[in-house]
Parts: structure tokens; sequence; C-alpha cells
């Protein structure tokens, strides 16, 4: 980008938001040069923190006039590249936004700004009998405006959806700075353009405000964690829990290379000769879950289970989650740098995935190890490398991708909930027929008219 | 239309599906003239049907050819004029297309035609353990293309969302007859245009194939009937079950008006006196459901509910549903016309939206009772009339339109699960800011370029 117009750009915002809200020297912008996807990586030109949504839509006129890109970024947790300012331009913080503006349990629906954590709200939450269902991996760490741009997912998916399912409204600024509100809560009507809003990475609009339903807390859980000597027993367990009628909370497996990892960084005394275990979680009213615990219990044994544990205590709950999510904590013991894929497969596909899974980090001489929410049949191999070893970086680019190309062949997606960010865009023409692309493309253009709004991400061109 | 393009639309109809599939004379067009809204009435040109996505792809354009409007409809159960072919053109009716293509239940997934009809669904999946979850009153005649074009509810839409919620996958027929394939099962890659496609009430594209979501069966009911001498304590009572953290399966309300049609129609028992009748259902595993009921029962009696009947039978249950469902044939008994309204408002507001409706009843001259889907907020009203009194439709049309925008100034809105169709059109305005609607307009313009599907619905002129 031309110096004079980086210049002006830089002028304007600090003259519109304030300088201490404006971020432009260059060690203050490596910090946002790329998120939680770190193979691809390029500099902004300049970082703005608004604190409302007509300073987002302000910021985004301003963009427009200079015509330069503008991404959206919560957390930066992203591992797809959904923060990675391709392009250059600016990029708009929204931590600073992050007031819990309502909650209203009689309505159950609470009303929050986009940088608001997901754990914060939890904690808002805590003791009013409700919760906010998605709970991604990240949860202390993400925001819910980062949820909502890649319409999040997390291990309770399985039986409470994904973010756009727990999303009664938006309050956005489209590409050409118009502010919109969209169907708080009783607005049914018209043309729903929630749905399309929640998942598409900040390409349509930069998300400002939202209103989240509230899910009532679970009476009572069953906490089972269950062992398995192959991998393959343990996802035909899966399969055959739901086949049976029964739709746990969540379904999580672990492989044998994540079980030692997490058993090197806390000892939780996992048998570290174990294919896999699977974390399943029952929750409902107290009285109903003894027997259906049973009957998961009958299942795993069936399919050869070694070995089932059930938390006795709330504290013994705790653990056991805490073992699933400190997984991506516990990577670092592996490998200095790692790739988390983010493939799904109908779940009846999931023995076949896994098993690819393993023979195409062979081919391609990567480590991989394996966590998944095995109860939607996504998968989340974990590649392990090194990122100064270019020419390792290469296989694990070629190993991501022919596994996720191995999920299109199953029927299934190259994505479940991280999104496409920069790191998957070529794989949509294997995913998409052109006129369902070309389709996406007009309703982007409706959205976003200059294509200012988080370019190179989502869409291939044409 | 001119006569010659309406003969050469015809020929060319004729020529491509067959004579027998293309209805064009004065006799046959007048039983596509409305819907269920029988307030409008307009002739269209042709009625085709498909057996076929490519059929209806050739029939959208054929009628771009001739530059003639395209209305999609199924068993035109829609209360709002979704169907209505306002300006003639060709209707496409989609019942001819009602195959169950597929059941697989270790996905949870059923694929099936635009024109099966919602019971035939539920029917085909009696004894599966599974069952689509929407069930509007309408069932036993409505199509799941119908369903999935108004985003429709129904009773037990409290606990299990509406039509969106359940919609995996759908194959449509855009405005410029291209045919889009969007996210069958696990697809949830790119913009997700599922969210926007429900409930757009044909504007945007025609649904032709849907995948829908199976949910399990709940192991156990509780279903009570409780009388209430006064709306007001009636709907305090939903207002508190909710506040409790109990989601019912389902809490409908029906009014004295109601109970009288009712009880003269079926002799179901109801008291003649009471002002209210709750019909609440709680599911889900047997065991823990008594102890919930009891809560509800509390709340209920707190609220002064002068009589609690529980179903003591599956048989029993059923008679309740029925006395429900049937509330829409019984009115005939009341009226040779009746119009149902669909508004919306927080369950907080429902003392006062009900209130307010027996008001503007009153207000207008117009008999009105209300069934209602009160654990969602959603009244429907039903105004009664003879549609040879002109005067009289036209304080019909009056009194609706107070209704609902009654409901918008209670942060409401003019629909929850009817649409818009053309009844409602004129309200957009007040519910929706003009960059709203044109950010729909955009949208709209995007997949149904020409504006010749489903014209005059959902959105106003700017």
């Amino acid at each position: 980008m031309a110096v004079s117009v980086v210049l002006s750009l830089i002028k304007e915002l600090r003259r519109t938001l304030g300088r201490e809200n404006v971020l432009s020297a260059h060690s203050e912008l490596v910090v946002y040069e790329c998120d939680g996807y770190t193979i691809e990586k390029n500099r902004p030109d300049a970082v703005v923190f608004p604190q409302s949504t007509e300073q987002v839509a302000t910021v985004v006129r301003i963009a427009n006039e200079h015509n330069v890109p503008v991404v959206a970024r919560g957390a930066g947790t992203s591992l797809a590249g959904g923060c990675l300012p391709l392009g250059g331009g600016v990029v708009v913080m929204l931590t600073r936004m992050r007031r819990i503006l309502q909650v209203d349990l009689r309505n159950r629906l609470a009303v929050v700004e986009a940088g608001v954590l997901n754990l914060q709200l939890a904690r808002a939450l805590a003791g009013t009998g409700y919760h906010f269902a998605p709970d991604p991996s990240s949860q202390g760490a993400c925001t819910i405006g980062g949820n909502v741009a890649t319409n999040a997912g997390g291990p309770h998916t399985l039986k409470y959806g994904v973010t756009v399912n727990h999303v009664l409204g938006l309050e956005v600024v489209l590409g050409d700075g118009s502010v919109l509100a969209l169907g708080p809560v009783h607005n049914p009507a018209g043309l729903d353009l929630l749905g399309v809003l929640v998942g598409s990475e900040g390409t349509l609009a930069i998300v400002t405000k939202i209103w989240v339903r509230l899910t009532p807390n679970p009476q009572d859980y069953r906490t089972l964690r269950v062992i398995f000597d192959t991998l393959d027993s343990a996802s035909n367990a899966v399969s055959d829990i739901i086949g049976e009628g029964i739709i746990p909370a969540a379904m999580e497996l672990m492989d044998r290379g994540i079980i030692g990892a997490l058993e090197e960084a806390y000892q939780f005394g996992f048998p570290l000769d174990a294919e896999a275990i699977l974390v399943i979680e029952l929750d409902g009213p107290s009285a109903g879950l003894d027997r259906q615990k049973e009957q998961v219990v009958e299942i795993c044994r069936r399919q050869g289970a070694r070995e089932v544990l059930q938390a006795a205590t709330a504290q013994e709950r705790q653990m056991l989650w805490k073992c699933r999510k400190a997984a991506a904590g516990a990577l670092g013991r592996l490998s200095s740098s790692y790739c988390t894929q983010d493939g799904v497969v109908p779940r009846t596909r999931l023995p076949h995935i896994l098993r690819r899974i393993v023979e195409i980090g062979r081919a391609h001489r990567v480590r991989v190890v394996n966590v998944a929410h095995a109860g939607d049949g996504n998968v989340h191999p974990v590649l392990l490398f090194d990122e100064r070893d270019k020419e390792e970086v290469h296989r694990v680019l070629a190993a991501g991708r022919a596994l996720l190309e191995e999920c299109i062949a199953c029927g299934g997606s190259v994505t479940a909930e991280h999104g496409i960010g920069v790191e998957k865009i070529e794989l949509m023409t294997s995913l998409f027929a052109e006129p369902d692309l070309e389709a996406m493309r007009h309703v982007r253009s409706a959205m976003n008219p200059g294509g200012r709004l988080g370019p190179g991400k989502v869409l291939p061109s044409p």
C-alpha cells in the first residue's frame, strides 16, 4: 500500500478514535500478523480499538475512503487464519467492547458486546441456573463475537448445537458502514439474515452486539471416561450409542498421542498403551440418567471397552473435562508448532477417517495426534511440526489437505467449527459446485459491496 | 397479462411437462386463487405439477422467458397468503414431489422431497424411536416444503425450536433457474445460505429437496390440562415456569371462546366458565419427570389454578392434544370465516398482550378468540367474521393490524411462524428500519435476480 495512503489512514483513524486507540508502530503491529494459525502471516497497517458500534462503523467508512481492507478480530484464537489481515489494512479489535449489557432470565436471553469472553459470560451466569451453550475448547480466551464469526461449536455441540442455534439477534456493521439490528429476540419476520451472518467470518459484516439464547443448566450429569484398545472400537461405540437413540451431551475422543502428551503434562493416570479414550457426558434430570448411563456402558463393553470410569463427584467431573480441554496446552510437550485440523464426516464414517488419518500422516512423514468431537463426526487431527523447517511445513500442508479431501470424499466437510479462514479457501472448489459458490458470492456482494471486509477469506475468487 | 404471452407460456409448459401436468382452465385455476388466508384472492395463469428438481428449474426458466411470476405452493395451508399468486403467473405445485428418499437413523437424518406431508414423515418414522420435531397445528395437511418456506413452528417449538433448527440441507432452484445443493448434512463450510432460505416464503428460491434432522423420541411424557379463572393467572404461570428454569415441551393456551367452540364441537367436558386452559407437556427420561411435574403444578396452583388434570394414559394424552389441535376445526361452529393472526411478544408481556387483544377486538367490534403457543409468547388471536360483509372484513383487517402493532410496541413481532405473505407486508416498515429492509432486498436480488419468485411477498417495495 502506498505510504501516503497509510499515513492518511492512520491520521484519520487517530483523529476519530483518539491516538490511544490506534496502533501503527511496527513493533505493535507485529502482534497482529497472525492468529492461532501460525503458518501464514501478514502485518496490518493499523490496529484500532473501537468502543461502540458507531466507532466500528466510522472505521469501516474511513477504510472504505482509503480503499483498504478491514479485518475484525476478537481474541485471535482462530485456528484457520480467520483473523489474518490479508492485504494489510485495518484490524478492528473488538476486545474493548466487552460489556454484558443485559441478562434476562425470564426471556432466556443475554445481550453482550462482541468482545465479551465466552468464559466471562459463563461466570456472569453462574448461579442463575442458565448458561450459554457453545463451549469451544478455547472457552477461556475466545470471545462471543469470535464464536459468532466461526459459528463455533465445542464438546457439547452434539446435544446443544453450534453457535447459530443460540443467537437470537445481532447488531452488525455492513461493508458500506451502515448499521443493522437484526432480529433481536422476537423478530423472525422477513428474510432471516442471522443464519448467513453467523459463521461468515467477518466477510459480510462486523458483529458488534449479540443477543444470545440462554439454556437451562441440566439438573445432573453422568460423566464417563472409557478406555478402548483400538480406535475402531471407540468410534463404533460412538456410532452405536447414537444408533440406540441416545444423544449424550458430549462424546469426546482422544487418541494415544494425545493421551501421552496429557499424561506427560499433568499425570492424570491414563494408561499409555490404550489407543483411545472416550469422555462421554450424559445430562438431564437426575433420576433418568442412571438407566441411560447403563445403556451407554453396555454398548461400550460390547465394543470391547477395557475400562469404564465414572466421575463420582462434581470435582472428578471437572477433572475429566480439564484433561480434555487441556489437550491443546499439553501439545507444547510434543512439538514446538502444531496445526489443528477440523474435518467432519458422517459419524458412521469415523472408523474409516481415523484409520485414513494415520495412513496419511505416515505417507507425508508428519506426526499426527487426534482429539475429536466424535459424537459429531468432527475430527481434529493435530499435525506436529517445527515451523523453522520449511520442508516439514510443506509436508504438513500437504497432509492437511489430503486428509480434508478424504473428509469430502466421505460426504463430509473441511470444517465443522473452525471456519475456512485463509487456510482452506482452496478446498472450497472441491467442496462446492461453481453455482453454489457463485450464489454465496452474490450474497457477499449484497452485504459487503466493496469487498473490503475480510478479503481473501471463505470464498475463493472465481 | 397479454393473452398471447399466456398462450405461449401454457404451450411451452405443456410441451415440457406434459399436458396432464399443466392446468389452465378457469375452473381449475380458481382452486389456486387463495390459500388459508381467504381475504385476498388472485387467479394464476397456469398451475404446474413438476415431478423433479429439473422440471422445477425448467418451469422457472420458461416463466423467466415469458417474464411472469412464479409462486411455489405446497398444501396451501398458509394463513398469511404465502401462496397467493400475486400478479398471476405460474403456481408451482410441489405436491407430486412427495417421496421420502432416505431415512438414516445412525446419522439422525431423513431426506424428503418438498411435497412430503409433515404427517407422512411422522408416520414413516413411527417405531424408529425418532421424529421430525416441527409439528404445526396443520400437521395433517401441510408439507415439509411449506414448513421450510414459513420456518414453521408448532406446539413443541418451545423446547425443540422452529423448522430452521431441524434442516440440515436443501436443494433449491434459484430465480435464474440454477439448481443449488446447500449443505447436505456435513457441509457447514462457506456462507450458510440455509438460514436465509428457510422462512423466505419462496422469495429467494423454490425448495425441492430437504435433509431434515431427526430427534429422538422422549422416553416419556407428563401432559397436564390446567384450568384458570383468569387469562392473567394463566399467562403469569407460563412466565413463572420458564423463570424457574423449566422448559416444558409445550405450553399451549386456549381462552374461553375457544373452549366454548371445542366444547360445542366435541364435548371434551371443559368448564364453560373458565377463562383459560393451559395444556402443558413435559417430556424426557421417565424417572425425572414427576418431580418436574410437581414443580409445574405447584407454580400453577400458586397462580390460582382451579383444576389440574394429568393425562393418565397415552390415550388420554392423545385426547388432550386432539382438543388443542382440533381448535381450528371447531371454529367453523362460531363463524363462517375467520382469520388467524400470529403475533409474538417476549413471554413476560403475555398478560399485557392478551388483555390488549380483548380491548382491540372490542374497539373494532370484532369477535376474537385466542389460542396461543404461550410458552413462546406466540399468540394466535382468531378474528371471526362473515366474508360477505365487506364492512366487517375492513374492521377485521384494522383490528388485525392494530394488534400486531401492539406486538411490535411490546418488543415483539408480527409473525412467529405463519410468515409475512401478502397479509403483513405493510407492517414490515413498522418492524424494520429502512437499512435493514434494504439489506434484505440486496440479498433477495442476489438469489432471485429478476424478482419473479414470489413477487409482492415478505419485502415491501422501497
